[in-house]
């Protein structure tokens, strides 16, 4: 049995084989410790970090390769933000449609004095703007929010929801774990002084690997400190950038992959990319809207969407069916609650979970099209009470 | 020119072929997300994780594979052990001769009232034990010692350091980076309540992996709370282990990578590895004191050593020679101060740092004598004014 791989939103697979190539390469031929020597190899490792970071900032449309920090992963990167920006007695604003991956960080903060406010989102999963105007306080530091629902797969009006951060002095951090590679985000147009990204999603790197912008201008405190390989007279972190924030070997081999995924992206068009994906979910919605017994979260409106199909099966648990659509059709998604408690409480799926299949360049019509089979087979099964 | 790699101290080059393999492996038929869904890649993925925890368990002689905690790298598991064990009014002593992965983090926590007290090392870099019993005081909470320093290859008295901490109820950090998987660590007979270690230098996988080995009763605040696929329902860090250090997407690949990493050492044997290591140093150190003009540095006495040999021709920069080595020989050294600048200080080498010849299982005795040659004929040319 052939496996249908739709838990992109998790990870992307497959990459690109040109992500494989290159990190097979970097460790073979260049798998030295970057910044750390002068010998060939060393600067050949380094050389790779900084391309990376050139590509980075060709997609997102920024200027300084040295403002792309890199982390192990988006969860690294929004503890970097949300710790370094956030003091005792400030107060900042966030969603009900978070991942815990910004919930439980400042759930933390909360024993240190740091008030947080979350606004809730509507049955569709959208955040109104105004919600977070209504919120702001005098001591409000910073607005957080994700630009797409890793549950639902809304996506978030972002622009206003940074407008409103600009024009009231307060920092905008963007969690754009399940948008950035896969989404288009220009950094020079959006009003937003840190995003948060992996590298083994849409930009399909490999895992080990994870982003942070950070903005000019942007007072920002390291969580990690330690060899830089620059300053080494100094038993102090350096306050510049990239090395302020990016203590100890860094995962070379992973981030050159980063780098030919994004490669990938550009050489291929970002465009291509989400228009096939927007076709499948397009597809998959209309056909899922034919089937008895499933029921489809998030916004009707496809502007409002960003890929992600997460839906129930009559009443039955979402890890049920993920099992049956792993053991019987070769299907692999993911059920239960995503670790977004706050976001499933906000849809009512507090209890049952979602069942989420999130697509991605290397899915096929005929793919989606056997995954509405076997969703048709399982409800008409459990209607009948046959499973 | 073939190059010579004598650079293992900063990462270990090349791998063992099953790593290269394994890792490739894994992109390519286990690449899901681990411990995020129960489809069959995601456990697939999973099983890698436990397996890895498995291969440290066993090279390490300790029970509980879930007390391996992954990090990024070896400076972020020691920002985890600093930080999580460190308070506000706490007392911590360590030595001269530490990386800056250690000090920059304690003089990061000075601003926020930890004390911090560096015992100083003799001038071959040795650490008295007497000298940390002398420092404790009511408030220490935490010893940190390296097992061998970077700069020097000084092997510390790491079970005097780590019996003075036990009997006095203090916990014992050790900085492994030199030593993990090329020197053997039981750590079910060293008194050690933590152990951070590399995956990409002696233990053989790829950058971007890091461990930290966590004895059970050991109070350890995490430093990063994110999303675990465990407790979903939840919005507070779990508090159980692995999962309470481990937020967010793991290095999947790179830590496969590591387990085959630790594997090959196991299967090889450790001694043998040990061996070649010790014969290289031997005979390093041997044609070395023929040659006018080279200090070496560290311990006169082998069994205080560590396979580094760290030196200086007349008084020449050691960056200059580095980067003669490099273009006129094919030799990669590191040169300058290794990120660690009060062992420099404390060495003698502050302005001229030291040329750090690094070997490694795969060097031969015949690159060893390629090295000593390129040394002699740069002695010769500096001594006659033809460099």
């Amino acid at each position: 049995m052939k496996m249908i791989y739709m838990d992109n939103a998790a990870t992307s697979w497959p990459k690109p084989d040109i992500v494989y190539d290159t990190i097979l390469r970097t460790m073979k031929y260049y798998g030295a410790n970057p910044g750390r020597s002068s010998h060939t190899m060393a600067i050949e490792a380094a050389n790779i970090l900084l391309y990376t970071r050139e590509m980075l900032c060709q997609l997102f449309n920024a200027q300084d390769p040295f403002r792309m920090i890199f982390t192990y992963n988006t969860t690294d990167s929004l503890n970097l933000a949300i710790k370094g920006v956030l003091k005792n007695g400030d107060h900042v604003i966030t969603t009900s449609m978070e991942h815990n991956s910004v919930i439980r960080p400042l759930m933390h903060l909360a024993d240190m004095g740091v008030e947080t406010t979350i606004v809730p989102g509507d049955s569709e999963g959208l955040i109104d703007p105004s919600d977070i105007k209504r919120s702001m306080r005098s001591n409000t530091r910073l607005i957080i929010a994700t630009h797409a629902s890793n549950v639902t797969g809304t996506l978030m009006p972002i622009e206003s929801i940074g407008k409103i951060a600009k024009d009231s002095g307060v920092y905008f951090l963007l969690d754009a774990a399940q948008t950035a590679g896969s989404i288009p985000i220009d950094i020079s147009k959006l009003p937003v002084d840190l995003v948060a990204m992996p590298g083994h999603k849409g930009l399909l790197g490999p895992q080990g690997t994870g982003v942070l912008y950070v903005r000019e201008g942007v007072e920002l405190r390291q969580i990690r400190e330690g060899g830089t390989g620059s300053q080494s007279e100094s038993i102090n972190q350096p306050m510049f950038l990239p090395d302020r924030y990016e203590s100890g070997t860094l995962n070379t081999p992973g981030i050159a992959g980063l780098g030919a995924g994004i490669r990938h992206i550009l050489n291929k068009g970002q465009g291509k990319i989400v228009s096939h994906v927007v076709n499948i979910e397009r597809l998959f919605l209309n056909a899922l809207s034919q089937i008895k017994g499933v029921k489809v979260y998030g916004p009707k409106d496809m502007k409002h969407r960003s890929g992600i199909v997460s839906i129930n099966i009559w009443d039955r648990d979402s890890r049920e069916i993920v099992n049956i659509l792993s053991r019987d059709y070769g299907i692999a998604t993911r059920g239960s609650l995503h670790c977004a408690p706050l976001a499933h409480k906000t849809i009512g799926t507090k209890e049952q979970g979602t069942v989420r299949f999130s697509p991605g360049e290397f899915n096929t019509l005929d793919e989606v099209k056997a995954c509405v089979r076997a969703i048709g087979e399982i409800g008409y099964k459990i209607e009948t009470r046959s499973i």
